[in-house]
């Protein structure tokens, strides 16, 4: 799927956009009603950090044909994406690749020099690409 | 289209994502290499501003399936996108949309709120929501 003949890691696809937002509610109101998105489904998500600080987040997610927009809003404590809020404001945060192996593929981009930002083993990565362009590519386990 | 039966903008896709970047080549180098993105084509723009002053940027377009990446390199003087690049560093800029009227649209979300952040009339309007997410869609016209 996503390798060619060299056993390359080949994305071919954007299967997710995603926005770190402050206030998910206000955002889907604004492009339901302007640019005619959605419909939206919603999942709060919460846990705890390694250092046992609690931490909740609220993401929203709707569809442009194939491509998933999903709404990433800071609810309580930290979360991964807090920093960017921080430092960059509302806006895109990520783009979301599916891939098969994403432990493998992440330790295969690491030993070409990239970053694991964040992850949780089997399920996703956010990846920088330690070089140039700013953008964030998160491997995401392809759904069977 | 992109309208649906109450005559309000309907976006359905994603057709471009737009990323402004300090050196696309060296982006290029960097994403072909390990995430196997490409081929690139590229594209030399420039002009004067209003006052007289002359811009330089470089365009990069590759494809991940039907949807369209471009890097946005200034090169010379100041262009639409060297203030995100100054505030806000690299990153993901803008999601394009096709539509077939871009003027239309574009006075019809201003009279929602909306703001023209630059537009070339009849071939592409920057909008912010004048709300919240921090996205800025583009209008781009829809080639015939």
């Amino acid at each position: 799927m996503e390798r060619g003949g060299t056993d390359k890691l080949q994305l071919k696809t954007v299967e997710q956009i995603g926005i770190v937002v402050k206030d998910a509610d206000k955002v889907i109101e604004a492009w339901s009603s302007m640019f005619g998105i959605g419909p939206w489904t919603f999942r709060d998500i919460g846990g705890a950090d390694a250092k046992g600080r609690s931490w909740k987040a609220r993401l929203a997610f709707a569809y442009l044909g194939p491509l998933q927009l999903e709404l990433i809003q800071p609810v309580e404590g930290r979360i991964f994406q807090s920093r960017f809020l921080e430092e960059h404001g509302e806006g895109i945060h990520h783009l979301g690749f599916h891939v098969d192996d994403v432990d493998g593929e992440a330790a295969r981009l690491v030993a070409e020099g990239a970053k694991v930002l964040f992850a949780e083993p089997g399920r996703f990565a956010y990846m920088d690409s330690s070089g140039p362009g700013g953008v964030i590519f998160e491997l995401i386990k392809r759904s069977s």
